[in-house]
């Protein structure tokens, strides 16, 4: 239980009169509001999705009013456990309650009440924030007209558990953890968010991206035998683990894979996705890529396979990529092709006067 | 440099008058000498690859004679990190130089010369054991007769590489390693290692034997909601970390996971592996397994391809298995049964009088 919550989103675009054009963008495990665009006086600090979100872009604020948010429990400005107690004056740290997905839609609901939105055209997210997306579709089916689920997983196989629970590990066997309050401490636990990083940004990668990208290269032209870098990919993750570590919360890091871990909408259902879908009414597009073994595309089939069986309306793309699962982050001509179309057709539908 | 070394090995089965039934059995990262039976007063502590090695078994004992070693730079009687240096009565740590497989293969033909045997019947090893057998044909041509290498890889990817640097990232960042010297401090880098071994038994097994194994059943019968063990998976996984950081040695997991970056015998030859092969004259048995994502199929088809360019004889096998890397540890029909068949010749043409 929080005494009370601040969310911090960001809008693009203009709402219509009658507030029907709404796309929601739910973020992944490190993403925040800022989805596109950039600040007036910060030209380099630009949207996670800036590639995705913007005028005449796939979702298109010249149509669409796109709302990001960064989610309860972040580090980006929203309430989270980094932020003040007000009942205590301290950073929450251990005291912050675990959320789930289930938790942030409810959130983005309010958020949605607030901005005067009754009925979002979609609700759109990759990863765990496909999850967000999906459970839109559960929690408030008259209020999400189609959903865009993106490399996503209708639950975590016990491997995504295992990667998550060593980078958790890494984080609270860390020294200046402090049982999650490092805040009063002064310091930081550097060393396991970093490893956390490092784990996690392999696995967002594909093995041939990795050696297309890196291969044996190594970081001093020859090999010097020692336990420092050798290779240059030791030096790319080292770099990603350390820029990663230096702006991020560690409490958030667990607190959003926890919420990965959780999420499994047929939990009480004996497992039967068919049966989790039931009161969906949304209309969906699920897109996977080939090459992205942390949610590969069988897992997206199984989403697609419960939607039919519920008689839903369901485009799905398994886009041919090389970047693994971090492909919905990237620029690819049939992905982006497959995005604008379908965000055609919901403009068409949707934002009729 | 070491000023000497002392190198731990076991031996089963007898030598025959010409000394040409001999098999060395090369261990991978966590293996040692203690390959198959047990001690008259240890009952309980049975050979790594006791199902593999003994009388009637694959590798029968009965007309081999078996040799396992623990490799230089080991933790479990040869000298390694954690030895006395001689030089300043202290251990070695952080002194203690990087071994290669290049360097493996050497003190292995000095254990050779040490026992009178000339040319091994047979060179087996699975995984970085294997490079260490296929390191014997390329070193000493005319001392190995068949190499056996089974879920190996010509070579490290850089997923591999970047997973093992993960892992030693985590030993060398462990407050309690003291830059390898942690033996003068009275600690050990447990947390380190811990994460080393968890992170590197995902790695072991497949997605599907996970999922099978543990999938998202619980540990406590429901969920609580907390940064404590939920699945049963991570209670699995730390365990497993627990279990080998109390035993193991961090120096000789660096040493071990770095001897698996370096191997690659075209690395001066521009990558070109049929030239690496060149100089072999062994036969070959290569073995892989379909769910084995560390050191997949692929990666022996290349090895299989360099042997044929250099018109060796090379017998191939890809086993359809669920259990990932530890695959080529367990009891398998098919997998015994390439392995009986094989020997059976190796028996037949070496054994003769």
């Amino acid at each position: 239980m929080l005494p009370h919550y601040e969310l911090m989103y960001e809008t693009y675009g203009t709402l219509n009169a009658d507030k029907s054009n709404a796309i929601l963008i739910c973020h992944a495990l490190s993403g925040h509001h800022h989805v596109a665009g950039h600040y007036a006086d910060d030209a380099r600090n630009v949207g996670w999705w800036d590639n995705m979100v913007g005028p005449g872009k796939p979702i298109d604020t010249n149509r669409f009013f796109v709302v990001g948010l960064n989610n309860l429990g972040g580090c980006h400005g929203s309430t989270g456990p980094s932020s003040k107690d007000p009942r205590t004056g301290k950073p929450y740290g251990a005291s912050f309650p675990v959320v789930t997905v289930e938790d942030w839609v409810e959130t983005q609901a309010r958020l949605a009440d607030h901005l005067g939105i009754r009925c979002f055209a979609a609700v759109v997210g990759g990863s765990l924030g496909g999850m967000q997306a999906m459970q839109w579709a559960l929690a408030y089916p008259d209020r999400v007209r189609h959903v865009l689920a993106i490399a996503t997983a209708p639950h975590l196989t016990a491997q995504n558990i295992a990667f998550n629970d060593v980078a958790r590990s890494a984080i609270l066997t860390d020294p200046d953890f402090h049982g999650g309050d490092f805040y009063q401490h002064g310091v930081v636990p550097t060393r396991g968010l970093r490893l956390a990083r490092m784990l996690g940004h392999i696995t967002y990668l594909s093995d041939d991206a990795m050696a297309d990208k890196f291969g044996r290269e190594l970081r001093h032209g020859k090999l010097n035998f020692s336990y420092d870098i050798e290779f240059q990919i030791e030096s790319y993750l080292r770099y990603q683990g350390d820029k990663f570590a230096a702006y991020f919360d560690a409490n958030t890091y667990l607190l959003m894979t926890k919420a990965l871990d959780y999420f499994d909408p047929a939990r009480e259902l004996d497992g039967d996705l068919n049966r989790a879908f039931a009161a969906a009414r949304a209309k969906f597009l699920v897109v996977s890529f080939t090459t992205d073994w942390r949610f590969s595309p069988q897992r997206s089939r199984e989403i697609v396979h419960a939607l039919l069986h519920n008689k839903l309306d369901v485009s799905y793309a398994e886009i041919s990529s090389q970047h693994g699962h971090d492909s919905f982050l990237m620029q690819d001509e049939q992905y982006f092709a497959v995005m604008r179309n379908y965000l055609d057709r919901v403009a068409a539908e949707g934002t009729s006067p």
